[in-house]
């Protein structure tokens, strides 16, 4: 976005036009193209609407109009419902008249082979010739309750009063909305605008979101991603969204996706795309949530819980009229990683006092009697007041349903208290949940969404990404691997604490007959030194426990003939020799990969077949601090030993948090670098610091 | 169950009582003792009905009794709504008349301390007077909608109309059968029956569903668990219900519960409480699913889906009018390891010849304008005659909601196929739920739900519990270990290859000159011999790499000494050598508990610090196949490299597996060992055997 002034704008034309165009209107009203003046109407869009029909004089009653240039005024929003050719048409006359927005039902572009790439560009080159912005193409509209704004043919937009609330839905999958929209009737929660993003041709769903962070009716997002698309207006808009403290909720498909192909090392591997997205949207502040109606009832949790910097584990109070059902939500809450803290002795006490009977239990039980006004808001208020829970999760039983006069007006009476309150009723309830939402309690349909929201708020993250220097600062070019000692050369530069290593050539090797002079003691290790020969171990190119001068030459020259006998056409003239080193009480890798979608990021496993089987690794944004490298050690659970389990000496995580820092930092000090590996980092006792035995860089041309 | 007989008037007296008595009821309708009367009356109960209650003349316009005696006959099932001592003579006066059944609301019992753990006693000892059989104590009631039976005071049951079906309901939480009424209402689940089972004082859960296994209106069973009791009656009930194909869908509390108290070895924390559980309900052929809702919906499906013993990858077809909601499928499937089957190029051509316009994809979309009746019908019916799938999930878009006439009623008619279709739609669609249920298409709420229940119907397996061996066989006592010697002699006589192994004596070892004599080759490993010292490696007992006669003395020594300064009370005398083992390409700890909740179980995983951060093991019931065997090493991801993952050697899988049933059949040969231990296991290349090197047996005196 330009300027406030522009994004003002374009927010104005894209939700709150005073004039609409609809093109390809259809006299039919049960034709999709004949869908939005109906949905118009029924809305009651106060602006001024046109249909654009040249073969008839009207539609459904109002004038149909030859073409837009005919048009009395030009529309701030064009509604553009032909085929696609056509459609490249009206965008262009869009852009010759000074139309601000136009959105593109149309299909045939980019998804459409190579025909469609060519329309694709044709379609933004005839936008390019104004200052139109797209919205589209394949886009099912855009909607805003507020204004009666319906530009859609989506028949789910048919019923009447879409719900009004806060929630700003952009998807790239169009069918979603409408699904959003009936799903959250009834039970108190409402949107503030709809968008299907489509093929996003021009308008990103980062950009679309980010040019209606002025609207002050928009309190928060939920966003339904296929796929993690233009990652750097998502980021411009996370950076944004934090700055106006409005929470964004995302659901992601591709949770399930096979790793991205294996690139060169395994860092691509143990990356893969979705672990690459997690850690985008933690960067981004975003709250990625698991259950897809989730996405309807995350914003009004998020917009109680402010995003945190830490990891102090959150105290979730848990206090209840039906102590099966409330069991339910602890083990849900627990599969999450949340423990239930249950009430003091002595809250314990005052809560009996206020007429409750309960016991010391980690769950408040107030039992069946429990369920009265009187008994439920004592108890409540008692809870939220006792400074010792960060949030409560009421578990209502049969009473939401058939007297909602008893718990549930009561709890809706605290939802304005500083500790949140949120509800899980375990019968079905809709008016329950109305009645909650309503009253800012976050109330939930199931146990599964209500933990998945629950846990995604309290782990969420203040919006930490760099989004001008982060992407397209990288060189281009065919990237190529350096060889070991090149690689080394790189990432000690960097600060990597590597083994020391000396390069013999083979030939020197053999003329002397000198004893070999090198600068550390036997025994050592041999390997092979080329550019070639990335993975050089499987192809006999690493041998340990070389014991002396004589044992160094001969192994020398096994590698070499190994390498050849495995790929002929690499020929080892050097090898690399280093120092046994001992093996500490720990291995890690640490890698490093510029993604094509997220920019850099930095990896931690601890190497070898069981991180890739156990899909065991964290991954961030790169560069990180010292304390995110830490958070790094303490997830990854195949490191569980380094931290001192269960006795035994701890490892110098320190040291290693540093290792990750310095590799991360790739991304500043070397944007040519497009992948990096240390692996092993051998991992010593604390305060004794960690040794990279193997290094790996692979980089365009150009970078030094 | 001792005969049909008994059984099948059980059931009767439960579910079909020709005759009721409420003893507590209240005149005020609103209370809980009030409310069975007006339940029994709204929902047309034509059996006859008293109302017990010694202060007054009459009842919400009926006749009060002043107590079950005095009634003009015996009632067949009675309601206790008293307090806890009167219950009990309540309960008395049954046995004396010759009631048949009685389900107690009244709480006190064992729940309640000492004194209500004595009170559970004597409630025991009143109905052994008789015949009568109890529900409860702290039931909510009994519930049969098919015949008006509501002897429940819960509040849920005040709306008219539970639904009627097929399932019956059996639950350890009260509350909860109210919840899943209110849920199942409109859309097209109904129930024979629901049970609060309570404290389970005399009939358990697994009993009253095996009571009612005759009954022919039920045709599957949903169990809640709050946690897993009276295992052998539901493994009697398993076993029939097994017989006559009804199939049971259990929610079971507890999946985040921290493993039990860990058990002298480490077998103990890796079976954990909730894996054993797990083993249990697979060998029961109960489909365990894990959302909520899925209780509900999981029925349905199960009914279609017989139990298969082996794990062919089902065929799953997925097909949609809305590609965003079919992705969200996609993916909640893969989460849970199926994989969707994209229909072959001649279907396809052959779904556009009846006019689907659909591409070759994962996915078959029909697109928007394939929610037509007609092309869905031909596309489904394709699909489901093409022999490529197993099932087929149906994922229908806004058409759902809106217009049932064109997707919803065509998929309807295809529930009959012996190709099941399931659906899910994407918006709230409670009306095309009915008429999809009514129509044999299982229809889920959610996509979690969805994937949820199909993967639990697939992987669900035949009953293979027996339910007359299993329990109560093991010896009692106080359990015992046995040193390394005794234990591996119990467990090479089960066929467990061991590494061989001598005894040397340390007084004999100091007054021998000569050189020892041992059965093998130097180096060797020397390790503390004692029935006092399960890990002896913590305590210094055991050395590695010992390489002659002199060393084996000095080592014996330190060990002793070792021990002593870790363990004063503990005192070496004799010490176990064996030759040192190639390590193999894998290491396995296997398992053997006798669980008090589940009987005899085998683990196995990779033993280690990293096999319980991952919770990593496989568990079952004992004595296992080796087919089941089998399927444990697959299971165990940390144990991948043994099949020869990318390309490295595999590992002897099959003789690991013999070690496992070797293990297992502890269960049969020896019910007097508690736990038993093998670890590690070092697996060999593919042929060349294992061989275990360290054993550990703890028993129950009185065996041999």
């Amino acid at each position: 976005m330009e300027t406030p002034a522009t994004r003002q704008a374009l927010a104005q034309a894209l939700l709150n036009p005073r004039s609409v165009a609809i093109v390809g209107a259809s006299d039919n009203p049960a034709k999709t193209t004949g869908r939005p003046q109906q949905f118009l109407a029924q809305a009651g869009y106060t602006g001024r609407a046109y249909f654009i029909n040249p073969t008839r004089e009207t539609v459904q009653g109002a004038k149909a109009w030859a073409s837009l240039t005919a048009l009395p005024e030009v529309p701030e929003h064009v509604y553009v419902m032909t085929g696609a050719e056509a459609a490249i048409d009206v965008v262009g006359e869009c852009a010759r008249l000074g139309v601000q927005a136009a959105t593109i039902l149309s299909a045939g572009f980019a998804e459409d082979g190579e025909e469609g790439r060519e329309r694709e560009r044709r379609l933004r080159a005839a936008a390019a010739e104004g200052r139109v912005r797209l919205v589209g193409p394949s886009s099912l509209g855009v909607v805003n309750p507020r204004s009666g704004v319906m530009l859609t043919g989506n028949a789910a937009f048919g019923e009447p009063d879409t719900p009004q609330g806060g929630i700003f839905v952009a998807s790239q999958s169009g069918s979603v909305i409408g699904s959003l929209v009936s799903r959250a009737r009834g039970r108190g929660i409402g949107f503030a605008g709809l968008v299907s993003t489509g093929g996003e041709a021009d308008l990103s769903l980062g950009a679309i979101c980010e040019a209606t962070l002025d609207d002050p009716g928009i309190t928060s997002y939920a966003l339904f991603l296929e796929s993690l698309r233009h990652a750097e207006d998502l980021a411009s808009f996370a950076a944004g969204a934090s700055r106006a403290g409005k929470p964004v909720a995302v659901y992601k498909l591709g949770r399930s996706q096979e790793a991205a192909a294996l690139a060169v090392s395994h860092t691509g591997a143990l990356a893969g795309e979705d672990s690459e997205s997690e850690a985008f949207f933690a960067a981004c502040g975003f709250s990625r949530i698991s259950n897809f109606e989730s996405l309807l009832e995350a914003p009004a949790l998020l917009r109680r819980i402010p995003a945190r910097p830490g990891r102090n584990a959150p105290r979730i109070g848990v206090v209840t009229t039906t102590g099966g059902g409330a069991a339910i939500m602890v083990d849900q809450l627990a599969l999450r990683g949340l423990s239930v803290a249950g009430p003091s002795s002595e809250l314990v006490a005052r809560m009996r006092q206020a007429g409750a009977d309960l016991h010391e239990s980690l769950i408040a039980d107030l039992g069946l009697a429990g369920a009265r006004h009187d008994i439920v808001s004592a108890a409540l208020q008692l809870m939220q007041d006792s400074g010792e829970f960060d949030a409560i999760v009421f578990v209502i039983g049969s009473s939401a349903r058939l007297n909602p006069e008893l718990a549930v007006h009561a709890i809706a009476e605290h939802g304005g208290h500083e500790v949140p309150v949120v509800a899980f009723a375990v019968p079905e309830a809709a008016t329950a949940a109305a009645i909650l939402n309503q009253a800012g309690v976050p109330a939930f349909r199931t146990p599964e969404s209500c933990a998945d929201v629950v846990a995604a708020a309290f782990n969420r993250r203040p919006a930490s990404i760099d989004n001008h220097a982060r992407f397209g600062a990288g060189a281009s070019g065919t990237a190529v691997v350096l060889d070991e000692l090149d690689s080394a050369a790189v990432l000690a530069d960097q600060g990597v604490p590597l083994a020391p290593a000396t390069v013999l050539a083979l030939a020197e090797l053999e003329a002397a007959e000198s004893p070999l002079e090198l600068p550390f003691d036997y025994p050592v290790v041999v390997k092979a030194l080329s550019d070639q020969l990335p993975h050089k171990s499987d192809a006999g190119g690493v041998v340990l426990s070389v014991r002396d001068a004589e044992g160094v030459r001969t192994t020398a020259r096994t590698i070499a003939a190994d390498v050849a006998a495995h790929a002929p056409d690499i020929t080892i003239d050097r090898v690399l020799v280093q120092p046994m080193v001992d093996t500490g009480i720990g291995e890690a890798l640490v890698g490093y990969r510029l993604s094509p979608d997220v920019g850099p990021v930095v990896v931690l496993s601890t190497g070898g077949v069981l991180a890739e089987v156990f899909a065991d690794s964290a991954v961030r944004l790169a560069p990180v601090s010292r304390e995110t490298a830490l958070e790094m050690v303490r997830e990854v659970k195949g490191l569980t030993p380094l931290t001192g389990y269960r006795g035994a000496p701890a490892g110098d995580v320190e040291a290693l948090a540093q290792t990750i820092v310095a590799v991360s930092r790739l991304a500043i000090d070397h944007v040519e670098v497009v992948e990096a590996e240390v692996n092993p980092v051998l991992v010593r006792e604390a305060g004794k610091g960690v040794v990279a035995v193997d290094a790996l860089v692979r980089r365009v041309p150009g970078g030094e």
